[in-house]
């Protein structure tokens, strides 16, 4: 922990230029906020259906961004969040399509009374106004983002990743077109993607134009905007997932709890990047076996490294990996003595995502579930449901790993805040 | 706006002794989140009698610091802020017992369900951990922050200002030592203000130490708060406020809630500073004269003064009034030709606090209460009533006027967080 707050320099001119698009978002703003909720919708389902009309426009610049990102050096793991095909594309139009068929949070009156001396209160939900969004290279995350903000009446600005530019461009101008179309305002979505970092840099330090910043994506961005940002942010997505093996686990339930979150899709922030096993846990052969055979690759500790099975090939863990976030078929192992031994390796490593541990003992499911500070804690289940389409919450805007405001998957209703709305005849304080 | 974030520097011994007094905090958190409601409660209740039966050494304490300040040049506002006498001891004794009496919002679960696949979720209110508290001179806030803190299962750490300093040693002496009786941890409650300044600053930088730091006084005290700190911050009380009195509004009714808003308690951040009259509005010289008579310097602008009762005596407004929270029994005036150049008034000024309509005219009081993007917005009524106690919300911390996590009083509900406590039968995702 340095003792000096970090200094983000932002060229005059661009912030010139961001903060008069930010007050474009803002006039618009005030349109979103009042616009029913089936002309939300229809903007919506309009937008759907132009992505799909226009699926070849961007799988083409998706193939080019694509070629590049290949040509230097990106990830097989990173290549596939980038890459977009029809079928993809008609996922996205899927989910916008989704949302509309959601609740509108604008409006519900979350609390309501008649004070004593006849003050009438209600604490409606109201947008936030004008959203930031920084991340990085998966397209998908600019559709979300535009239509959760659509939904719950919000206007967002847009910083996509480098890697993704020129999908994310045509993919805001396509829905820019149709929201036009459908008689909203076309700056209810914007992009600073032209300014480069200096656009990231501005949405950061905008305070007063920008109600809510919400990065998303790997540590380092994360840690840069939480280090820099002058408006209030969302800090989402950084997952050093643990699962725990207790002494009494079931054998093949946690062999297929593992396989599948470490495996189903190793890019994603609920993955799990660490294995703690009891020592003498019953389940540790098989489900180092079928780990080996699913492809991944072992970092192990000395202990774990003493009951390897035959067969099953390992690397030695160096303390980083106990802080690793991979995002590929790669996986801490460390085999512990006790509960408290797993708890306070938890403590110490995890980012406050996901934790599970697989047991048949009740008195350890339950000291787990109380001792662990994460958004979600497990019993006998895989990482990978912490997600808001998983958990019926709708499309999500990330996984927030901060206490303030939301935590855990986010949706419609966490981009909105409340207004207190007081009814008065004639009242004064006594 | 400036396009750089600035720097705190906290001298390298103070950060480290900070922080391990956190790392006391959070040890001492992980009791209190734990704690059984009783427990709680009945250390609220030792407080709330070790206070009074030592109030005679508090309000020793208190003069001490009084005599200083008013030595120092204190304005009598602010005085009456700082100054306790038995009475109001008793008051925040009476304060303890009361949050005592409120319902334990940790374990209340927030959301439930069985999804399809027969995993048991259920979301669930839980403790922040580690609060900060930066305010400045009124010493009750040391008991009530300590006192939601104690009662939300949060541990807190307390930097009050210096003019108060003598007087927040003796409480938070007396705090920890009735904690220390009740079993609870002592290092529920600390003070950094032996670092000065640093001290401040250290809570500001401490990242993963403090998990919610709030603010509370004047604007300069937020402004520098909400600059620099990395940690999750609650903006709260600044209150520029408003009262627009409309071409109908009752006049004796208007007068009333006027002289309410503004002399009830000029130094909260709830009294009204800018009252907007609509030209032609039939309560004007009532209210003006109300106002004059109860002893408020009017700061009006050219055609407030054109309409000015005879007798009533008025200083001519700047521009740097209509952004001036007074704290004191100044107001300005301004009289507008129209609602909607009143709304651009308090667009422009407003803090985003309290605002007020007062008027006969249902489209004018619907069109001020969708406008007004404020965390409180009132027709008819004086805007003394944004107050935790009056809301019936029990204790509060502070007013929020940021839009994140709580806007308006936050009591209790609000220090805390929640969790997603997921339990399964052996479940993967598919």
């Amino acid at each position: 922990m340095s003792s000096t707050t970090a200094n983000v320099s932002v060229p005059a001119d661009v912030l010139k230029k961001v903060t008069d698009m930010a007050y474009d978002a803002r006039v618009a703003s005030r349109i979103l906020a009042k616009a029913d909720t089936r002309w939300k919708n229809n903007a919506l389902e309009a937008i759907a259906k132009d992505l799909e009309h226009k699926a070849d426009i961007i799988v083409r610049s998706n193939a080019e961004d694509l070629e590049r990102e290949r040509a230097g050096g990106m990830s097989e793991a990173m290549l596939d969040r980038l890459m977009l095909n029809a079928h993809r594309v008609g996922e996205l139009a899927n989910s916008l399509r989704e949302l509309a068929a959601l609740p509108d949070p604008v409006g519900e009156v979350v609390r309501g009374a008649t004070l004593d001396n006849g003050l009438h209160m209600t604490q409606v939900r109201v947008p936030m106004g004008v959203i930031g969004a920084i991340y990085e290279a998966r397209p998908n995350v600019t559709v979300d983002i535009a239509g959760l903000a659509i939904k719950s009446g919000n206007t967002v600005m847009l910083r996509g990743g480098s890697a993704a530019a020129k999908t994310n461009e045509t993919i805001v101008g396509i829905i820019r077109h149709a929201l036009d179309k459908n008689s909203l305002p076309m700056d209810t979505v914007q992009s600073v993607d032209e300014f480069g970092r200096g656009g990231a840099n501005a949405l950061m330090v905008a305070r007063g134009y920008i109600d809510v910043l919400i990065p998303r994506g790997g540590r380092q961005l994360i840690q840069s905007v939480v280090n820099n940002a002058r408006v209030p942010v969302i800090e989402t997505g950084e997952g050093n997932c643990h699962i725990f093996v207790d002494v009494t686990a079931d054998v093949e339930g946690s062999a297929k709890i593992l396989v599948n979150a470490k495996t189903q899709r190793p890019g994603t922030c609920n993955t799990v990047e660490t294995l703690i096993l009891a020592q003498g846990a019953e389940a540790t052969p098989r489900v180092l076996q079928a780990l080996n055979d699913a492809g991944v690759t072992l970092h192990v500790d000395a202990a774990t490294r003493e009951n390897l099975p035959g067969g099953v090939e390992a690397v030695d863990a160096t303390d980083e990996d106990w802080a690793t976030e991979y995002g590929s078929l790669d996986l801490a192992v460390k085999t512990v003595a006790s509960l408290d031994e797993a708890l306070n390796h938890i403590g110490k490593y995890s980012t406050g995502h996901s934790e599970a541990i697989l047991t048949n003992n009740l008195a350890h499911a339950e000291t787990f579930i109380r001792t662990v500070d994460s958004a979600a804690v497990y019993i006998n289940a895989s990482t990978r449901f912490t997600d808001g389409g998983q958990l019926g919450l709708g499309a999500e805007v990330g996984i927030s790993t901060q206490k303030l405001h939301a935590r855990g998957p986010m949706g419609l209703e966490q981009l909105t805040t409340t207004k207190w709305i007081m009814r008065g005849n004639w009242q004064a304080r006594a």
